[in-house]
């Protein structure tokens, strides 16, 4: 017997920092058929609201450094702030969705990340094989749309700040035993582009044999390179695919005319 | 066939806000047999944060106006920062705890307060009958314990801000069509008391008999009057019992040999 089919969607900050397409991509969202999940990231209020506060946002490569004061303001502005306005706006469009963290029934356990050279911090590393996934199961099989913020807990009382593009992956990878997983990606761009200056030029489609071709021709930007090993690192997990889009193009993505970059096995 | 009992138990700023009474609060309220549902206020630190903000707190009659700054900063506090940490450190003590606001799940619907001579702003008015009991009993059965944070929804994608007794009343008589429901109100004394200035003076049990004797002979004090009254407006809606008492106390007002006041048909 096939399995159903569900949908993992990661939406980030620079569809969450503005309202007109935050609007749009929550009625899109809404009107997705089956079973669903919406990762969150933090988008741009959390630093904005850290400056107001004394809270400096420190870097390391990219990579957010959580002090105390930095956890307690991502615990409330991921957490409070942009997940249940997200819950009720996708509630008013009949969108049965409920707001959680990794601490919620322990859906996302974490490992505080070893101090090596850097010490992130209140940083969480998540293990797909940890995630709690016969309560999501649980919830999905309710028609509940699970929203997750990217926060984790290390089950000893402690939230933790994790990537949401790590944390979309993680939940794809643990629920494709019992689901066919298309993993959503929604980035700025329509897809990975051929021509980074041409935004029609969408590869729609990439198997592990035109992946092998592109990094031969040298043909894959460095920005979209870690997004490509990352979506088929997924595949190879149990993902049946991943899906690298723009997010107002989030309804035709999870259907069967995509317009964004399918990758599959 | 008689009914299963569940304990909705309100706990207040008092003991949110003081870490060492909210480790033993946790670390009881974990122990306690059987479905609950914690519903929690929001204690000082909406306020502090909010100065260093420059959000003012207003309030009228003791009631705060809620304008959208203020809303923002509660649905970040309460429905982030407080109730994650709730759930976090009850998930540490295996605790099965998950937060909601009234967002979640259009658990708790309620109608922005009407302007009448004061505009409350984002204040939300619950209706027991409202309430989405449905998922909140399926939560329960899922041996899911609820955290509820004092925010409810208006339908329409707006989160409003709601009073934590008011939302555990409304949740209690929702519930009580299923459950024999003992609601417990957590304040800063072991019940009511006889002598104001006795703490050992907790009337033990008040039945409607008791509470118009109490009242013919003048012998309840002011602060105490609003809460007798709401605990038989519960007890007259459904609601099985209503214990008044300290959140020291809460595993002994949970089960049969209480310490608190028992308000009881």
């Amino acid at each position: 017997m096939s399995k159903p089919i569900l949908n993992v969607i990661k939406v980030g900050g620079n569809v969450l920092d503005d309202a007109t397409q935050l609007d749009q991509f929550l009625k899109d969202f809404a009107q997705v058929p089956g079973a669903k999940i919406l990762v969150h990231g933090g988008g741009k209020i959390a630093t904005t609201l850290g400056n107001h506060l004394g809270i400096a946002a420190n870097y390391h490569q990219g990579r957010r450094i959580t002090d105390k004061a930095t956890l307690d303001l991502v615990t409330m502005v991921y957490g409070g702030l942009v997940n249940k306005q997200l819950v009720a706006g996708l509630q008013a469009l009949n969108c049965n969705a409920i707001g959680l963290t990794g601490a919620d029934g322990n859906i996302i356990p974490a490992a505080k990340r070893p101090v090596k050279t850097i010490d992130y911090g209140f940083v969480g590393d998540v293990q797909s094989e940890k995630i709690n996934s016969s309560l999501l199961n649980q919830f999905l099989q309710l028609q509940i749309v699970p929203i997750l913020a990217p926060l984790t807990h290390d089950l000893e009382g402690s939230i933790l700040n994790t990537n949401a593009d790590t944390i979309a992956s993680a939940i794809a990878i643990a629920l494709s035993e019992q689901w066919q997983v298309r993993l959503i990606y929604c980035f700025e761009k329509k897809g990975v582009l051929l021509d980074v200056n041409d935004e029609e030029s969408v590869v729609r489609l990439i198997s592990p044999a035109v992946y092998q071709q592109l990094l031969a021709e040298n043909r894959i930007a460095d920005g979209i390179l870690p997004k490509l090993e990352n979506a088929f690192a997924a595949i190879n997990s149990g993902v049946h695919e991943v899906l690298i889009g723009h997010a107002n193009d989030v309804i035709a993505n999870t259907g069967q005319q995509t317009k964004g970059t399918l990758i599959a096995a």
